[in-house]
């Protein structure tokens, strides 16, 4: 990671982030897994692997009264994490998959995460060392679904963020007490293939799955520049901190 | 099964079918699964559960010079079955969960099925014995899943429509050396939550998971009784005996 950083607007102004300029930066989908969260004042949040803080934060900006807590490999992206929580945001520097003692023998009533999105096996490394920490799968998916199952509290819930492809890879590493599993397929644009899925699990939940419709992203059917495109309900999450209902 | 039959139209009258009227009777669902199948002539397609025929004769009315196979638990459907397939459906009677022997060694470069829907034991038993059978899941879908994959020739194709809430199973299910996995939920209507879906899974395929957008079936926010409300694309499949493409 670069000593460079930037410091950046988040939730309309709601939130800011100091971040590596060149490293990996959050964009939208942490902000949209906060959303996606239905927390409520004095609960408990866990962030698997997070970063300088991108999702734990804008979940905590949006409900207020929450204890968050989360927990990030690389020592520079966890101090920026510190930095952006401040007391509000306690900050564990660990590895998913071997979470520090600290951790190991709480449970929350949340844990959210927005994992790696790329297995380094079939990709050829980038240059930053930091960023492709970020984006690379150096702890299997799989691991990081059955942490965040274990460390739930009874009703608790789980919420990933994660590409389409490994929606299959994810339902298969639940365990056996987490149900009432559901998708929320995220689209660039109507009709069009969706590339990113939000998945909310409970433990001991017992519903049946549910495959949501789609959230379209952005409107029009085609990208244009000079324009702020997301649809309002998408917009309503990234500038003013709205929750994301399903 | 009642001895009282009709004779019923299918892809436009392109297709007649001999079903029993108080016993289970082929919708739409059997079409649409058999208009998802790429199939080219010369191939062979095996349908476990076929019931009277509905998927496997609307495959074979659609691309001709298909060799097609049924299997049928209750005798029957079977009988029915062979009636309305004739010469070209070889129908065996006999269990998915333990295949007759004249099935067991064969392969197919298809295998399609539309198994039932609903799990008996949380389910109270309907009226009639036989569409109770073909709605009721006495062989678990995770033996159909099984079943079909071991019956495909090497770079083979399986087709399943089920209910979205089995989604996880199946995937579950799947062999590993079945692969290059794609669902295509069906809606009723635009922005509806998705309730059913075709999954297609290759032998030996080895693509990534794709989530297609949602095909809705019919037109307008709510069903309006005086027309035939089916959207372009369905109504082509089920009129026209056309395809279904993704």
């Amino acid at each position: 990671m670069t000593e460079e950083l930037t410091r950046d607007a988040f939730l309309g102004g709601k939130l800011h982030l100091l971040q590596p300029v060149s490293g990996y930066r959050a964009g939208v989908d942490p902000v949209l897994l906060a959303a996606s969260v239905k927390a409520v004042a004095g609960q408990s949040v866990l962030d698997l692997g997070c970063g300088t803080g991108a999702a734990a934060l804008c979940l905590g900006a949006r409900v207020p009264g929450l204890k968050l807590a989360g927990v990030e490999l690389q020592p520079g992206y966890a101090a920026l994490a510190r930095r952006n929580g401040g007391e509000t945001f306690e900050v564990f520097t660990g590895d998913v998959a071997d979470l520090p003692a600290g951790l190991r023998q709480r449970q929350f009533d949340h844990v959210i995460a927005n994992p790696p999105y790329f297995d380094p096996r079939r990709r050829r490394a980038g240059r930053d060392e930091g960023r492709e920490t970020a984006l690379g799968e150096s702890v299997p998916l799989e691991k990081w679904v059955r942490v965040a199952g274990r460390r739930l509290a009874p009703k608790g819930y789980a919420h990933f963020i994660h590409r389409i492809e490994r929606l299959p890879d994810i339902l298969g590493a639940l365990d056996h007490d987490m149900g009432s599993v559901e998708v929320l397929p995220l689209t660039a644009r109507e009709g069009r293939r969706p590339e990113l899925a939000i998945l909310r699990a409970r433990k001991s939940g017992r519903g049946a799955f549910v495959l949501h419709a789609p959230l379209v992203l952005h409107e029009g059917a085609r990208h244009t520049k000079d324009a702020d495109s997301y649809v309002p309900a998408v917009r309503a999450v990234l500038r003013d901190g709205a929750a994301l209902t399903f």
